[in-house]
């Protein structure tokens, strides 16, 4: 029998396990939210890094194969303050790395994503094809378009890192908060990347954040399984967020060399680092973080500024047949994926908590 | 009921619950050992910081006050190379500290702990004094040693921070590994503080060597209370060690300006730092933990020798009525303290996870 806090928030979510497939954008598909959502869990999609006809087009693929509920996240990072020689120096930091697997960097480096701050037309195309969740990643948009989101009837998360970030989720009147601990893989959803970080793991963050807030809590990173599910619940958690559980998942995006590196023995080792995109993030130890070393974090262009020599130098890497500038987001879980279907994982992930 | 792994590992312990209370140099007490043993946990002293006629004092207060199972714990670390022009440059770095506060810095620095691996005298001692558990911190003594302790009938534990360090102490021959995460507070038991730290969560650390390892795994790390507790067995861990949940004992000799700082919003904010010792330890971020900002790991004397200075700035500090240089050794579960008689806190962590 699930608590009250579970059984409330899987009536709020419309769902009947407290499994939530983690939206990571590039990795996730509409197919494997389908499958999560079909299999009685919540299917996520995340549409940070497309533009609104690509996140409309994602949107319907999903209720082309599933009309249960769907989470859509969203990026909600401060605009990147532009600095043409911080740019410019890091092109050329890179410029070893490119001529060593024959490529060119990037000329110059551009904002390549919008942040829902400030993307009128994402939030009318959602407001339009009401998924049933909208999740907030890297802050919180302002009073007008959580209220325009909640008039439309959309459950409301978001990410926070820390006590302060989760009460001013709670405060701005999200439904649930994700509670994203320093294991997690992917981007850190902290609000802003240049103060300082506690690094809070998971189990003492769902915790603090379950005994001090009124709105239900989320656990995120490091949850593999079943046991994993089950600790986050009693913890006090309403229910638990797999990402890198996933990214094995038939459905999944991630390329062979991802892959292959997920299932070695490198799946023992991640960074968190921000030199890839601009903001910290936790990835599998490769080629890229490796170059981590020595940089100060006011060298790294700003998010997600720095991506888009990130994005050029895998591009061209993999051309060349090096996989290892992938930006091979995972948590520390990494070491426990597996690689099924996603709907398999989802009823297997079930049985394991014995929650049926 | 509880689990078969945990039923083994309290009858190799000879304790009734499984808790354990961590061995905090300079902050738990022999009263705090002999309480929680008597309440049916494991009590524990740490005696790296003392030398073998120390050791042998406290183990007999301890005994004095309850026959009940003790744990003595050790530092195990490599011997520190002494730098002469680090230390004179580490001595130079912190004059400005001390003259804010009208005190003077050593003039040179010792190695003020000797480990474990090299020191017969407190050997001897311990094979004499026999108590129940031995516990090993930053690595493990050659096998001869290991050998004379388990023939001696001691149960041995010994701090792992990664599978690998897990591995090496299982095949060591150790009873029970501490999977210590990292929001654990106070030193991190990492064996090698210069190599690569992948800065494991408690939550998965206990979930990877659970499914790996044949040996019982004791969960550190951010638990503070009953419901931590639960969680970690269900990730598999035979048995939790808690230590910032007792800076707030009765019996803890934590000092007034630590004391006051766990339990106001400082707490809120810990940090990872390595300047106070020489070697990796979270501590309540402050006065002296806010100095490591563009400290690079290279100008720090090795541990034990940094310790040297930390204790003289903190002592001059404390002595001019400024608590800030303190070390603040606690975890991330630091607002989650409570100031109890160390007896009530076992018995309430008992009833908290139903565990009767």
């Amino acid at each position: 029998m699930p608590s009250l806090v579970t059984q409330h928030l899987l009536s709020l979510l419309r769902i009947d396990l407290p499994i939530i497939q983690a939206p990571m954008a590039g990795v996730s598909s509409p197919a494997m939210a389908a499958a999560v959502s079909e299999a009685g869990g919540l299917g996520s999609i995340g549409v940070g890094g497309v533009n609104v006809d690509g996140a409309r087009a994602m949107i319907r693929d999903v209720r082309a194969r599933s009309s249960r509920s769907l989470n859509v996240n969203v990026f909600v990072h401060a605009p990147a303050p532009a600095d043409a020689a911080v740019a410019s120096a890091w092109i050329d930091r890179f410029r070893p790395q490119f001529e060593a697997i024959r490529g060119a960097p990037p000329a110059r480096l551009t904002e390549i994503y919008t942040s829902f701050r400030d993307d009128d037309a994402m939030l009318s195309m959602l407001l339009a094809e009401k998924p049933e969740v909208v999740s907030f990643h890297f802050g919180l948009p302002d009073p007008s378009r959580i209220r325009a989101l909640r008039d439309a009837g959309i459950v409301l998360l978001a990410s926070a890192t820390s006590l302060a970030e989760a009460r001013l989720a709670a405060a701005a009147g999200v439904d649930a908060i994700v509670a994203q601990g320093y294991e997690a893989g992917g981007h850190r959803g902290i609000f802003d990347p240049d103060a300082p970080d506690d690094r809070i793991g998971m189990a003492i963050l769902v915790r603090i954040l379950a005994r001090t807030l009124r709105v239900p809590v989320i656990a995120a990173g490091g949850i593999m399984d079943g046991a994993g599910i089950g600790a986050a619940l009693q913890l006090g958690a309403a229910a638990a967020i797999l990402g890198t559980a996933f990214i094995g998942a038939d459905e999944s995006l991630a390329d062979q060399g991802f892959r292959d590196a997920l299932f070695s023995d490198a799946a023992q080792h991640t960074v968190m680092t921000r030199i890839i995109s601009g903001r910290p993030a936790r990835c599998l130890a490769n080629r890229f973080t490796a170059l981590a070393a020595g940089i100060a974090a006011t060298d790294v262009p700003s998010y997600p500024i720095a991506y888009d020599l990130g994005k050029a130098l895998n591009a061209a890497a993999k051309a060349a047949g090096e996989p290892g500038y992938g930006a091979q987001w995972a948590g520390q879980g990494a070491p426990l994926a597996r690689a099924l279907p996603a709907a398999d994982l989802v009823r297997l992930l079930a049985d394991e908590m014995r929650y049926r």
